[in-house]
């Protein structure tokens, strides 16, 4: 067995997580993906829009080998870089219905649906992709439906990926996950598992979606006037229980903010929601009815300013108010980072008289991802010999790992590894044989990588203090100052306020110049840099500007 | 009575938090001013260093008025603004002796220590404050030592002010807190109760201090290699227990970070600290002793990259570089906000080796605040006419409004307020009369209240995409271009690598000049905004220069 002979394990893609946005599957010259979803950009990375995986270094010799993309489900951070990848290596894709539809949208959107190869497959199913990878995809439960794992029979041995999942025994859509079939791989023999690590630092099992319902009834029983409720628009089951709970109280329901919209709609037509006839109504038809018969679904589960909810809670949404019997539910989690804007959200909310049901009191969501009991429960089905936990930052991969140690796989078949570094395995063993770039690239407006450190670090200090910018116009010969510099500058100081500094600062340009012997812009921005801080004790970005006439 | 003799409350400083950093009493033509802490900026108060409470509308009439400044505790939200406030209007302050330490710290730094009348009382004591306001101290259970709340005795009656507080029976320092004196101010008849509503949405009973003791045994106990420690520097309370820790498991302790070493040296001179003889030693020291003998407390516990946490979790710390065998506890709570940062940190632990404990599972922090439980034996103990829940965002406050009305106290007697809003009071009825500005005021250098809507929103708009500043040259007379325009740009694109595009804009500057009869300004700065939009899809700052020669 030569080198190219191995199979390697590449996680590809996430922001802090390991493999959750994508991952490469290599054997021989054969390349299989999962997935390929975007992130969303953290606080610092300051005005990005997106970020993607970056694929290019690991694939950049190796894109006539790839044989295709699975995807494991619909969610954004797992399909939202498809358009992206397949732009750039446009192979077929494999997933299941509901995935393919949201993914279609997509494809739409950037059109480009025309050019793509987009395969439908079945939970239960097993295809061979590229003549050498055997791909069975396997139902799990996830807060979205059509949900997969992919069990991978390679040359090398059986590859386990779980996708997103937990084991849900009453779950919103479809049956409980097949347990049947991660007993069968193990049995035959699991070569690695790759395990959502996402909860693996939360003891005990996740709550089923079932118990969301009971939440959601005593909120629409208790509701006084109108329900707002606020949830993912990726969270297809959970909008499903809303329209249950919606029925059950004899409320319409409304559905306000595109992606909502535009999700609702896909799913419907493909059937994986199941709506009465007359309960979805348009926002505009709510006129008329009594409040305690209508419930809007919205947008603006973060606190987002633009989104739906968002508007509502500043008062700029052009139908909807808050009136004082009005309860609003927020139907989902909070991602990380969000927490502030969440709150002001929130605390507006009851400031203008509604109701409003979040956290955990709440009892109103719950998480789509495993934690410990359910993982352990997982490595005792599938009982692989290597194990790599995915999807998941390093903190929660080591609590992973550990996990796998109390279910006795050796440490020494555990590989707690970041995004680009290349596991390989053979008959005998498995090691870390590399690493590439496997970071990620930034999609700022139409621009895609090429916004680097250097442009983050000014937008950086132009948010912390703003700019000085000093134009100064000299003879081009003498050297001497020929006008009075003139001084522009933005998120430093109000200027009206500020007549004086400014003035004094052009000031001290022109004594410095006349003074000083050294080249006109090392002068300037000494001289600003230093009066500036002495009387604002702030830094702002200072730039000389010297035009010789 | 006339008007001005009756009681008013207002609460006057807090960012989404209503009374947190500063509450007035008015009685006649005495004010009597409860804390004056500072804020800390929220992620779109781009540049800011501090928050503090707005007084200057409400006082600005009154500060004759003012007889007098009382203190709850020593944390920064309660004492930080004291140094800005004392400058504005200069009266006694009234506190205990380790709160009076940290603030006498503060008032040294700015230079005004020997100016401010800082009086020392203990709890139990009752004083006379401007021979009106008779201000009973008492005993309270926060996560620093000597915290009291306030019993305050006016002409129109009874207001108790719990400040920060939990009632926790088995505390680390000093008694569980004084019941007595609640029951006896609950049945001496209190007109109106303020109290603390942090956790008034959370369920329960907080856990005590003591608790902590058992994660911190259970971690000192595993530790394989040294133990690196990160809390709050104002947690005095967790120092002592760490120390606890480390004398009970045979480490020394040294401490890494300023504000941790200012108010240890503090708390141990006034006595708040009970530190066995060799435990501490300074980190110099720490060279050629056994790493299972070493605890290391550090500042950096919100994953700031410039405290020692965030440097060690860089690899920029100096002295400390994490081994393997190394032990990280985050002992203190995330403010919201932080959790990307704090995470970040965490993983880079992880990376380098390091063992953390962190989080809930981690078993090493709890809240200092009362929870719900707890809340209403307070309110079941102090049996106030009126209640104002304070301290907490608007929906902390209705929370805790729920439980007060859950408790029998008429819904017309409880006032949710905002900060900035006069609540009055006279012998038969309580009401809202006025509302001033009673927000917040900037910090950003040495400028207090300079940075307003107009600079923030400049600096946000800079943080988005950068500036692109056009310089064009024209003929004074004819209004011809005398030279080629020159673009400066920061944050928008890089620039190496965008030579083509700020060609291009120049160019289209020279047609749209030579072609347009409008002001050049106006031409420049459509055409650049147009171009830009068009070929990068994003929306820098354009600002057109005109020089006229």
């Amino acid at each position: 067995m030569t080198s190219s002979n191995k199979l390697k394990i590449v996680p590809l893609g996430g922001l802090g997580e390991v493999g959750k946005n994508m991952t490469a599957i290599e054997y021989g010259r054969n390349v299989l993906i999962i997935d390929a979803g975007v992130m969303f950009p953290e606080q610092d990375m300051l005005g990005i829009d997106l970020v993607i995986p970056d694929w290019s270094t690991y694939l950049q010799d190796k894109k006539d080998w790839v044989r295709g993309i699975v995807v494991t489900h619909g969610h954004e951070d797992h399909i939202g870089a498809l358009p992206y990848l397949l732009n750039d290596i446009n192979v077929p894709v494999y997933t299941t219905r509901l995935s393919a539809g949201l993914i279609e949208v997509k494809l739409r959107k950037k059109g480009i649906a025309g050019k793509v190869n987009l395969n439908i497959v079945r939970a239960g199913e097993r295809i061979s992709i590229g003549g050498l990878f055997e791909v069975e995809f396997f139902h799990v439960c996830h807060s979205i439906p059509d949900a997969v794992g992919l069990a991978i029979r390679t040359p090398a041995g059986l590859v386990v990926h779980t996708g997103d999942f937990k084991f849900d025994y009453t779950p919103t859509w479809g049956d409980p996950p097949d347990f049947g079939a991660l007993a069968r791989y193990g049995s035959e023999g699991v070569l690695v598992l790759l395990a959502d690590s996402t909860n693996a630092d939360i003891p005990g099992f996740t709550l089923s979606e079932k118990t969301v319902d009971e939440g959601l009834d005593k909120a629409f029983r208790e509701a006084q006037g109108r329900i707002i409720i606020a949830t993912f628009a990726s969270l297809i089951s959970r909008v499903q229980q809303i329209i249950n709970a919606a029925a059950r109280h004899n409320r319409v329901v409304a559905i306000d903010g595109r992606s909502l919209e535009e999700s609702v709609e896909r799913a419907q037509e493909l059937g994986y929601l199941d709506i009465p006839p007359g309960l979805l109504v348009d926002v505009r038809q709510l006129k008329g009815r009594p409040d305690r018969q209508i419930a809007i679904i919205v947008t603006g589960t973060q606190g987002e300013p633009s989104a739906a909810l968002g508007r509502i809670a500043d008062g700029r949404h052009r139908q909807l108010t808050i009136k004082p019997a009005d309860t609003v539910i927020m139907s989902s989690r909070v991602i990380p980072g969000n927490e502030q804007l969440v709150g002001r959200a929130i605390n507006k909310l009851f400031q203008q008289g509604a109701q409003v049901i979040y956290g955990k009191a709440g009892n109103v969501h719950v998480s789509g991802h495993a934690s410990q009991e359910e993982l352990k429960l997982l490595l005792n089905l599938v009982k692989p010999k290597y194990f790599i936990p995915v999807h998941g930052e390093l903190r929660h991969l080591h609590a992973h790992a550990q996990l796998a140690r109390s279910q006795g796989i050796p440490p020494e078949n555990i590989f707690v590894v970041e995004n680009g570094v290349v596991v390989e395995f053979s008959d005998e063993e498995a090691q870390v044989t590399d690493r590439v770039p496997g970071g990620w690239v930034f999609v700022d407006g139409s621009g895609v990588g090429d916004i680097g450190p250097q442009v983050l670090r000014d937008r950086e200090l132009l948010s912390e203090d703003g700019f000085v910018l000093a134009i100064v116009r000299l003879n081009q010969k003498t050297g001497q100052l020929l006008h009075r510099p003139h001084i522009i500058t933005r998120g430093f100081v109000y200027v009206k306020e500020k007549q004086d500094l400014i003035q004094r600062a052009e000031e001290e340009i022109m004594a410095a110049l006349h003074l000083s012997g050294k080249d006109a812009k090392t002068t300037i921005r000494k001289t600003l840099s230093e009066l500036l801080y002495s009387e604002t004790q702030r830094q702002p970005m200072v730039l000389p500007v010297v035009i010789e006439e």
